[in-house]
Formats: C-alpha cells, structure tokens, sequence
C-alpha cells in the first residue's frame, strides 16, 4: 500500500490529538483512502515533554524546516497556532509544493487571501475544516453541501470557553471572574483568555465564514465585536425571567447583498435551538435561500474533535494526491461572486435591546428616559421595574423593538448623562 | 464557458424545485463550477400540466431514452422514486457513462451495491445526498467530514411527515387519524401515506445510512419497526407528564462491532435537542470516536430543500467533470471495512419502557404485572396510576429500567393473557 507522509507542526493539545487520531484510526483510514497515512515527523520547539500519545524519537524534531524541506512529506499540518511562524511555515509549505492542513483561525481570519492565491499558484490545497467549529463539519457545509445556496444568514455559538462560562454562570449563579477562574483551572479556558472572553476568536471564525459565503475579506474593524467580561448575573437572571437565556453569538447577515458581521451577548428565547447549546459545545445555523434553515452542532474545541476534523481534511487530501487533483473546491471567490457583496459599517446593523437603567427612584425618571428613546425613534416594547436594590437605586429594565445600533447607542450614552441615572446603563442585544 | 448538459427524470415536486435552482441560481453556481449546468431535458410521462418554472416545450420529452441515449448528457438525475423504472433507468444511465444523482431512498436502501458497483464499472459518480435528511448534507458529513472516526451511534429524526403528525397531536392534542387527514390536504402527507406512517421511509433512510456508516448492507427484515398509526393522544400526554415528548426515532448502534437499526416511536427526554425538532424538520445525531456527538438539522422534505442537495451533488459532480476525475470519494466499502461488523438479529436491542396496562382496577393486578415483568428480569423503574377513565378500568403506567426488547415483548404478551387486563398493553421505547 502507498504510503502519503504527513508532517505536524505544533505539539500541543491539537497535535497531540492529531498524533493519536493518526496513530489508533490507522486500518479505518487505509480503508477509507487505499492507502497509509504515516506520521513522519513532528516539530515543535518542546519535544521532550511526554504527551499522551506514543512516538518514537526519531520523528520528533525541534526544526520544523526537517518537515518544511523534506521533499518525501506531502502534507503539513500547522497546529502550532497564531501568525508567525505559522504563516511563513504555511506559505514556505505551499512554495515547496505541499498540502496544508490548518486550525488557526486567527491566521486565516487576516491571511486567508495570501494564503490561498499561494495555494492556487503552487497546485496545492489547504484544508481549514478545524478553524471554525472544532470537530462540526461546518466549512465542507457551506462550500460543497449547501453550494446551491446564497446565503441570508450565519449565527450560533462559535466559542466553547465563553459558552462554557455562561453555561456555569446561568445554572450556578456565579459570578464571570470566579467561573473564569474555575474553567482556566479545568483546561477549558487558557491562562490568558482575552481571545475567547472578548470575543476576538468568535470574531476570527466570523471573519472565515464570512469570506466562504460571501466572498468578502472583512478586517476585524468591520465586526461589531463585544465580550461577555462585563456580563452580571444579575442580567442573566432578570433574562431568564423574561423567558431568555444569553449566549454569546456571532451573526453574519445578508440583505440586498450588504453583510453586517457581529460577535456579542445576545438574549435568546429559551426555546431556540441555540438556548440548549450549553458547556463548550458548538453549533451554527446556516440559512440559504433554497434549503431555508439548517443547523450544526458538536464539541467547537477539545482535542479529539479538532482532530476529527483535522483528520478529516488530511484524508480529503490523500484522496486527491491519489486522484492525482487538486483545488477541486476553489479556494478563492470567482471575482463576479464576491463584487456582488459590499461589507456594512459594523454599528449600521438593527436588532431589537434589553436595557438595563439603574435610576434612583423617583419621579419623572421614566418619561425623561423614554422621551430620549423616542427622539431616537426608539420603541419600548416593555418595561419591567425590580426591587431588588437595598439602597436608593433601583434597575428598571426595558424591552425595546428594533432598532439601528448607533442610534441605541447615541439614547443610552444620553441616558447615561442624566442625574437620575447612577450607574452605566447596561444593554444587551436580543436575537 | 464550458456546458454541462444535465437530464431530469421525473418532473414531480422535486423535479420542479430542482428546475428553478439549475435556473436561479445559474450565476451562481457558475461561480461556484466554473462551467454552465445546462438543464437539457426534462423527461415525465406528465409534460402537458404547468408547472411552477418556467421550461421551453423542447426540453420536455416523455420518453427517458432521449435523456439516457443521449452521448451530450454527462448527468442525470432521477426523480421519479420507486423501485422501476427508476434502477433500471439509473443502471442504464451509468452504463452509458453518464453520472447519477438520485433521491431515491428506497431504491439506494435495497440496490445501493448493485448501483455502486456499476457506477465504479463504468468510472463514474452517483450522488445521492438527497436521499436522506432532505436539505441537511448529512451523507456527506458521514462519508468525508467525519471519516476520521468509527462511528457509535447514529439517530434522530429522518421522516418529515410523521414529525409533523407528531408535533402536531402533542400541541393540539389531536388524534393520529384527524391530523393525517389534515397533513393530507396541507400537502405534507401522501395520499398513500403508508411508507411514511409505519416508518418505512425511515428505514428506508436507516439502511443507507448503516451501509454508509458500517459497510453493511442490511434487509428490511433486519431493522426493528414500528410506526406512529397506533400511537394514542393518552400516551402523548402523560409522556409530557413525565417529562417526555414522543418522536419516530431511526436508531443505529454499534457496540462491539455488532450493529443495531430500528426506527419506532422513542421517548425523549424534554431537554434533549431532538424534543425540539418540530413540524417537518429533520435532525440527526452522528456520534463517533474521536468527534464525540454531533448533530444535524434541517428540512428533511419539501421542493426546494431537497432540490438544495440534488445540486449540491450536481455541483459535486461538475467539479470533478472539470478535474477529470471519479470515484474520489468511495462508493463501495473497503473489503476489511465491512467484515468488521456484523447486523445484530432486531429485537435484540434493549431500551428502557414506558409501558400502559388498562386494567381493571382491583387488588392484586400489580402482584401479578410486576411478577411476570420480574421472571424477565424487567426492573420497573416508577409506576404511576392514572385516575382518568370513567368505566371500569384504569390504565397504571410503568417506566422500566433498560431491558432486552425479545424479553419485553415476552412479557407483555403474558401479561395481555391475564383476566385483570382488559386492552392491549401500549408499549413505548424510551431514550
């Protein structure tokens, strides 16, 4: 039987799982491909920590250009993550005539381009499967199986860490520093989790699926992005009795060909799909204008389902090096696709609010507040006042229709000068 | 631009959705192809009633072999369901070197060999993602995105029409016949509704997926069924009482390398993903070694969710058209893939029950029900007494712990023997 070298990057958790993926699955994917996929080496600049699986020394290395110039390995999967190295590893892999297989997500949200017309001009191809969704088949979705489709809208939940941490927050009642600190202790959020807590990775899977579907390269400045770090109990409490529960989302939508991209808390019904997605799984509704709504769902992180999904692309790339193909599916938007979308300013978008005024009780509060919504052309669709605050203020929370982003903000940064007003009014988008 | 001449057989409802989208979506999926996907011809014995597109009389013929005999054609797609004319149309399309897309799941459930081996003969393609789950690219999940994982469990929802009965009598309380009859004149039951109702179709659909999953090619007579037509109000409701919903399940185990398919009505717990999937749509849990779960969702019927998937798999095709190549993804299971299974015998799963016993209500009927369920080895796990009934007997509601279904069945029919039991006893499966 053939034997098609592959090389790994990057030793971590991914790697790891990778290793062990290729390693235990080896007779299933001599079945599946006709012929071996061997594990030849494996960079990284620690190779004498002992990880979970077993290999022999002699395919460790600490030089990754052994993988990058070794003329017999065929495939390179990049699973050290982040921009440099990976990028120049990637392209150098790609010039060298390489296939690529990657799960970094923040690399591709930025050099996707670069990335891909480096492919094309070398005849090679890049699998990305494991950038968005761990292990769910989400990419191979949108560009093969729903190809039919123009696509009107993309949302769900693409961040375990943070879903894991409202997962906790909303049945315990925890506060987010002390849950953050328990899921940084349980492995399920990193030491430095900015990337996850403020929404940047959902943001850089956003950005992925966005130049899939439309064709569009959007810089991060494009998406209107918020974190769950400021996130109160309290509101998710107050959410839940109005019959919500808050997830952070990522919402890409199409209209007259204009697509608004977006990362933040929004407040589900808790009988959407999406209200039951809880812990680190993942799950993305794809709506096109044939197959109406569609919806996928599995473990987003981990290190067995990005395996799966690495693996998965590997085994897509062994069945075209034994085809003798490559980039049967285009790596880049045929130019009449894409100039058919233009990008929307990342506060342009409409959603209906939750706010969450902190007023000291008295007199002549309500109008002051609602007459400022109105001069916004802001609808209340509800109000609820709580008394729950021991001392003089107290929250009164307001359900609004849609509106347009900038003109929410422009009201409550009002609202927020006003006497009555004690603390800074909190605003949560509703789906 | 480079044409690629495609033929309908069958201009039904999905002949119909698939028309408009080769049309729609023309530019489209010439972006996504690179090539046209020219409708050439359409063929049905019906070509005089309008339809809903818009199709020059030229392309309408009644006879097939213009579409089968014709060299210009690369793929046909076949639409017309059943068992013939369809295969022997497939069969002679992919003998005169012509790709196939079909839809048709209870030719593929019975003849996928016979059909897979020819296509392989003759170098080229059948697509057939449209034949389970509708809309949903769940074929495709199971052969490519997931390939890196020895599946465990697949199941869910594969019937659109009893999904909607079902939702249906659970919201408005109405019984199986009145709401037939309505699904009827909404168009989303046949006329002929048996194939959908006694889960036919499911099982149908099942035994796609086992031979996908499992390289098993499995009977009929293998898979363990049983529909929805004697489902009762009664048991829908103290099902919510207790915490479930009912939906017709497809089920596919392995364990140990024996594999189980059976497709019957399935107690779900309230909080599962799948009591969420209502009305017409479908969903699917694929579970495997290394992914974990994952899940599928979507239209799982109707024009133009199907016809979504017929031209994903056209669009599959015309890619590998241009790349002059077939086969890539097999179609046929490696000969050491299938012989690691065996189809285990199909009332040999176990499940835990919801059982009702209408009996007449005196002193010593439960002595003798759980003796009888205790010479099984059937532990109960509750027993409620429903007060309901205005006559003499009074249905006493069990849920057991897990059990063999052979040894259940047993049981029930020895309890049905005894004077105290006045009605059949209603057996349901439970998650």
């Amino acid at each position: 039987m053939e034997n098609i070298k592959v090389g790994l990057l990057g030793f971590g958790t991914i790697g790891t799982g990778v290793a062990k993926t290729l390693l235990q699955q080896q007779s299933l994917l001599q079945a599946k491909t006709g012929v071996t996929l061997e594990l030849a080496k494996i960079a990284d600049i620690d190779i004498s920590t002992q990880r979970d699986v077993n290999i022999d020394a002699s395919v460790l290395t600490t030089d990754a250009h052994e993988i990058l110039n070794d003329p017999k390995i065929q495939i390179v999967v990049e699973l050290i993550g982040g921009y440099e190295p990976a990028r120049s590893f990637i392209l150098q892999a790609l010039r060298n005539g390489k296939h690529v297989v990657t799960a970094n997500k923040a690399l591709l949200a930025v050099h996707a381009k670069e990335i891909f017309e480096t492919a094309i001009q070398h005849h090679v191809d890049v699998g990305f499967e494991a950038s968005v969704g761990g292990g769910i088949p989400i990419i191979r979705a949108i560009r093969e199986g729903l190809v039919a489709n123009n696509f009107t809208e993309i949302y769900g939940i693409l961040n375990g860490t943070t879903n894991y941490i409202l997962t906790e927050m909303t049945e315990k009642g925890e506060p987010f520093d002390q849950v953050l600190r328990q899921a940084q202790e349980l492995g399920l959020a990193e030491a430095d989790p900015g990337f996850d807590i403020e929404g940047i990775d959902a943001a850089h899977k956003t950005a992925i699926l966005t130049y899939l579907a439309f064709g569009q390269h959007i810089a991060l400045e494009q998406i209107f992005i918020r974190g769950i770090s400021n996130l109160q109990t309290m509101d998710i409490k107050f959410a839940a009795e109005l019959g919500y529960k808050i997830k952070l989302l990522a919402l890409i939508k199409q209209n007259n060909h204009a697509v608004e991209a977006r990362v933040h808390p929004t407040m589900l019904p808790v009988d959407h799909l999406l209200a039951k997605v809880d812990g680190s799984f993942n799950a993305v509704y794809v709506v096109g204008d044939i197959v109406d709504s569609t919806m996928f769902y599995g473990r987003g992180a981990g290190m067995m389902p990005t395996a799966s999904a690495v693996v998965g692309d590997i085994v897509d790339i062994a069945r075209n090096i034994v085809k003798g193909i490559s980039n049967k599916i285009p790596l880049l938007p045929a130019p009449q696709e894409a100039s058919r979308y233009t990008v929307q300013a990342p506060d342009r978008f409409r959603s209906g609010y939750y706010l969450r005024f902190t007023v000291i009780d008295r007199y002549g509060v309500f109008s002051k507040i609602s007459g400022i919504l109105a001069e916004h052309k802001i609808s209340i669709a509800s109000v609820i006042q709580k008394e729950v605050h021991p001392v003089n203020s107290v929250p009164v929370i307001m359900l609004t229709y849609e509106a347009p982003e900038h003109a929410m903000q422009q009201a409550v940064e009002e609202i927020d000068r006003l006497d009555l007003i004690t603390d800074k009014t909190v605003l949560i988008r509703v789906l």
